[in-house]
């Protein structure tokens, strides 16, 4: 059979038989719309989109290739290896295969763009080694930073978008109730999380949680019980746990959870792309009162974030309010991390990457939008002993915002 | 309990009794030698390594930082977060907090050693903007691509490495049987692969298999059956599958297994940062002769590499091999992909990334050497059919070479 003759007679079809959901030409348009209102106030002629969230929120696929979006025209879609099923994929009419790098310029002549002067391109994550190829490409072309525009322009979420991140929220709450079924002392951590993670792609999840960055790197198996949910590691949060090796040194680890213990399980999913980030707590039998005490400390945190968050709201005001609301409870020395180690945030925006803009933190002296989708996490960490905490994800809404992850905020104990 | 108290008396004790295994100071040391070696031919005086997995390699800690290595005097290794953990897993004498990357310099400074007039920095992986920063901070240094240095040294496993390797393996060869036990007529693609993931956690497998790269995402849940084997998709590899979405359109699928399709499942494990790749066929009741036949091929495809690896054997010519024994087998038109999607690799090197030197790879015209390690894997697509193969994970010996994935090499029928 014909490779190409049978993907456009029947991927489609088999795709949305098993549950893809396809971003709307309008959603795009609209996208791109804003991007080069964007682009324009920067002075750029063009973006040359080369991070795959990025050309997946502006083309609605994920094919392996570059976008070029000039200022005034179409944009052009080239992709490396499978053209067709990037036609099936995306909206954009232009979608072109690239045999080569290096024919990028010619490609473009091709599309009938003109050479741009000033052409955005992302500096935040493109190595250094690719930059200095498109430079010598593109003679006399001067390449300015467009992370700050095409992450300006997706920290406001559409209707379609948030209606996807709620649904990473409803994996995650089954998710969550069918662990407090499977949960049972004698069980590792990593047996836990590895089940979870099992009944999250069951249900749809994709398993991997995308950041930004050169080194981050996320993951959903945060299982921390006793000792070590008082472990701090590599990552930028109150607890990082003992995990299972100096090379993976975060997460769930081989450590047995007994009964009574704190067990502190901070679970991603992800569905068609957006994620939905979530803590709860679980015990087997009743926590120690010290951890009912200070899990009740962070909902009271949780809570009074939220019932301040409109658009408005500056973010760092957000912060700093936790702070004294932690400290007025009585956890000023653990209140997100050990004394020295005590993180700097609150919140993360929440989207295609687990690292989008807003941060709830020190220095993010910016308002709230409506539309904007975010974690709120505090944690309460004692060394040697355990830690507790509760997270949401929730949308900024035109007076206030809703929870997207709706599971019960409840203690788990079985 | 204080924190540091904590992990200086604590930590190193938890870690082990839970399976951690840290690099050997003599291990370390061996590596720095050698690049320095390949250091001085290059004609750096020192090396900024910024990327997680080669600072791994050279500290034993993943703790994120950056790690200052001059030509001539003690490496110094800057922890962001959390040096007291830092201290615990890596033999380096000199390890301290950097509060802010602008304390570079003064560091370095600090530490007695020289401001190099080149430094090596890996621009294959480093975003842009931290490279003009870096520049901003170094007036006058000149910075050059140290990345070849650190992945030509890393293409040689030690003894310790290779066994770490070979953990990998065991953990696949568990993971491979047991799911055995468990597949089910009925059961969706991403159901099974959910339980082999569980199953690799459980018995120790980090979830996380990294490569290096910007939008090259690697996962551990290929589970294609029948008319997804025949799909095409972003990854450099013969097929992609169908995927749970255009966000995420590779891997395994809400598809149902039915009885009688090939299933090839392409899983890697990971052990204290070291991977191991393996592919089998499953089958629900005996596949159909096409695909038995079809297997039969991948696996004499397979065994021809592996009577021709040993050192000095020339990786490209190695692959030109199979694409002559792939058309004499009947396959021309089906081996490595369908006709024009055709792939151009038939092994990768593999470690703590999945995508190390060598790659046995058209254009690849380099001898392989005694001690790389590299997963071979022959495939054979039928678009709208399915697709089968096998792979396993290599050493190079001294006169041959050694499977490291270890299961029989069957189809796995149930």
């Amino acid at each position: 059979m014909d490779y190409k003759d049978w993907v456009h007679g029947e991927l489609k079809g088999l795709s949305l038989a098993h549950g893809f959901r396809y971003t709307p030409r309008q959603e795009i348009e609209g996208r791109l719309a804003r991007l080069r209102a964007g682009m324009e106030k920067e002075g750029m002629d063009a973006f040359l989109v080369v991070q795959k969230m990025d050309y997946y929120y502006l083309s609605g696929t994920t094919q392996d290739g570059l976008l070029f979006v000039p200022l005034d025209g179409k944009p052009l879609l080239m992709v490396k290896r499978e053209a067709e099923r990037a036609r099936v994929e995306s909206p954009l009419d232009d979608i072109v295969r690239m045999k080569s790098v290096r024919d990028l310029p010619s490609m473009i002549q091709d599309h009938g763009a003109k050479v741009p002067k000033t052409m955005g391109i992302e500096l935040d994550v493109l190595p250094v080694n690719e930059y200095f190829r498109y430079q010598s490409m593109f003679p006399g072309v001067k390449f300015v930073d467009a992370s700050p525009v095409i992450r300006n322009i997706r920290k406001i979420k559409s209707p379609f978008e948030i209606e996807l991140i709620k649904g990473a929220g409803d994996i995650g709450k089954r998710v969550y109730t069918e662990a407090k079924g499977f949960l049972k002392q004698g069980m590792t951590e990593i047996e836990f999380g590895g089940l979870m993670e099992a009944s999250a792609k069951k249900h749809g999840s994709e398993g991997l949680i995308r950041v930004r960055s050169l080194n981050y790197e996320a993951y959903s198996w945060h299982v921390l019980s006793g000792i070590t949910g008082g472990i701090v590691s590599q990552s930028d949060s109150p607890m990082g746990g003992l995990g299972l090796s100096p090379a993976f040194p975060v997460g769930a680890s081989h450590k047995v959870m007994e009964a009574n213990e704190p067990i502190l399980v901070d679970f991603g999913t992800c569905y068609q792309g957006y994620q939905a980030d979530e803590t709860r707590m679980f015990s087997i039998g009743p926590m120690k009162d010290k951890f009912i005490h200070a899990f009740n400390a962070c909902r009271e945190i949780h809570d009074a974030v939220l019932a301040e968050t409109r658009p408005g709201a500056d973010c760092e005001a957000l912060f700093r309010m936790t702070l004294g609301l932690g400290e007025k409870l009585g956890y000023a020395d653990s209140y997100l991390g050990p004394p020295g180690l005590q993180c700097r945030f609150i919140g993360h925006g929440i989207g295609l990457e687990l690292n989008e803009f807003p941060f709830i933190a020190q220095g993010q002296t910016y308002p709230l939008e409506e539309g904007m989708t975010f974690a709120v996490e505090p944690k309460i960490v004692f060394p040697g002993e355990g830690s507790v905490g509760i997270e949401n994800t929730v949308v900024v809404t035109k007076d206030g915002c809703e929870i997207l992850t709706t599971l019960e905020q409840d203690v788990l104990e079985v």
